[in-house]
């Protein structure tokens, strides 16, 4: 255990690509735990789309970031010291944290990571702890599936995007998914078991949505917003519904982006637009965490980590993210 | 009875603003119903925006009226010769017509009107027959008001606002219209009894809004999409919802309209957007038709008809609702 910390402190707002200056990443003398507070050793540090959301000053769901404050992270961790009656040094805590490599915590915002179910720690942090409920509760509870349906997700090959393709099949439907290269579109097929996967970098995807989807598309779990939220829209059977759990495509623009210009659909179609996040559904987190590890255990579910090395790559890394480049849930190994 | 007949018949798709050159008004031999059918002269034109969608080809919740068709609409006539077991002459029935002064009918689309329960033919036949279902079904079903929530409306003067507004005020909420004069503005709040009134063509919506709804918007009942949508969506509280029964102003749009710029509110919000036509709810009409009876016969809900004169006059009355000189339901007196 060294004497000093590292951590990541949110120094401006970003604009367009999250550049080098947007954050610093400082040594600062170790917190130390009050009454009530455990510290904890990050060991994984969770990477994901709504980063950027928290960086800028966008309307958003949580406040951002302060500038000058630790960046916000979805975190797993080992209790180091601990004065909660609850936690102990060892005790394995997940949860919403901070990009510091010794943090302090406590409930509700940090919990024992588990059951893990014979699951290695960076699996169940990786599927149990954002992921896997985010597809489970957009594509279960807001997408409402039924056998026979079709359902479309963008960022297939993402972390949440790749699960909901899944659970879409294990619930009779047909899953097509959008990805950004002939590889992640080949592992759709082939690995995980979609019926179709389009390119969307190369290919014209209303053209490739109209072959994919002869029946036409009764759920587009929508990850990205933009171009592919209009091909969809226009592609929507009557009373469909398009989860909406993130809109990466414009985090990074620094222009006003215009909205979805098939916006009508909705009326025509009678379709069901509904946002989410998976923080709204913390009360039932045991549902979906019962359902994934049974579907996991038995082989039905395959799940893949990015895992990349080192806190002090956390920015360069993230920026993965906005262009694609990662395959499966992008994490860094910490310690 | 005279022997020839009077039909409005469309012959091209309208640009922009419906020109007088869309539609012929043809005299032509009179209908023969053949079994089943029953022969009934048109008393009441209903005029609503949708019709400007049936005389496009864009995508809509129909198939659009073919070029040389008689112009869809929703009708009120009495039966003047029957070959329908259920119908005979001097039944006044109502539903879905065309622009014709004589028509051959039959149940689905045509039925029945009724009960009045003392109500006239032409307010029955305005209240019962589009408009106040839309309101009923959009803002109780979709809405889901409850007591001490914020309802916006637009096109608040108008037929299906002017309801939505008087239905949120009997379930406890606040309702807040925007309307295009002052004159519509006064009527709502001194006659109808909406909390407050925007005049969207003189005041900053934006500021408007957040003076009218100090605690932000529950419930955004959208009529017209565009500009006043994008406003709304800034200002939705958590989880709010947006029945969406029009987007008029669009209608008569000749480029492409953008989409709501503030579209990630509905991710950021979790809002609900949900797109409806009345003609879903048709098995539950009863339903509603009781609910507006028992209402205005208590005179808690006041109703104004804006009756024009003549089927001659469909087209230029019609256009009165594109640019907002209608207030109330507007409606043609035929014979």
């Amino acid at each position: 255990m060294t004497d000093m910390n590292r951590v990541w402190r949110l120094r401006k707002r970003p604009v367009g690509v999250i550049g080098d200056d947007i954050l610093s990443f400082d040594k600062e003398a170790m917190p130390v735990p009050a009454d009530g507070q455990f510290l904890f050793r990050l060991n994984y540090l969770s990477l994901d789309p709504t980063n950027r959301v928290w960086m800028s000053d966008m309307d958003q769901y949580m406040p951002p970031v302060a500038i000058g404050e630790a960046m916000r992270g979805v975190v797993c961790g080992t209790v180091v010291s601990s004065k909660h009656p609850d936690f102990a040094a060892g005790d394995v805590v997940s949860g919403l944290g901070s990009w510091s490599e010794y943090q302090l915590g406590s409930p509700p915002f940090l919990n024992k990571l588990g059951p893990l179910g014979g699951a290695a720690v960076a699996d169940a942090f990786g599927l149990f702890a954002v992921v896997g409920p985010t597809a489970y509760f957009g594509l279960i509870d807001l997408g409402q599936p039924k056998a026979g349906e079709t359902v479309v997700v963008s960022a297939a090959a993402g972390a949440v995007g790749s699960i909901v393709g899944q659970i879409a099949k294990l619930k009779g439907c047909r899953a097509v998914g959008l990805a950004g290269s002939a590889e992640k579109c080949a592992w759709l097929v082939n690995d995980l078991g979609f019926d179709a996967a389009i390119n969307y970098k190369t290919e014209d995807v209303s053209a490739a949505l109209k072959r994919a989807c002869p029946k036409g598309i009764d759920i587009y779990f929508d990850n990205v917003g933009g171009d592919i939220l209009d091909a969809c829209l226009k592609q929507m059977n009557y009373k469909g519904r398009i989860p909406t759990c993130g809109l990466i495509s414009q985090y990074n623009a620094t222009d006003e982006v215009p909205g979805p210009k098939n916006y009508p659909m909705i009326l025509m179609q009678r379709l069901k637009v509904e946002g989410f996040i998976v923080l709204d559904y913390a009360n039932r987190y045991p549902e979906a965490v019962g359902a994934l590890g049974e579907w996991l255990a038995k082989g039905q579910i395959k799940f893949r980590l990015d895992m990349q090395e080192g806190l002090e790559n956390a920015v360069t890394t993230l920026r993965k993210l906005y262009t694609g480049e990662n395959q499966g849930k992008l994490m860094l190994h910490v310690s």
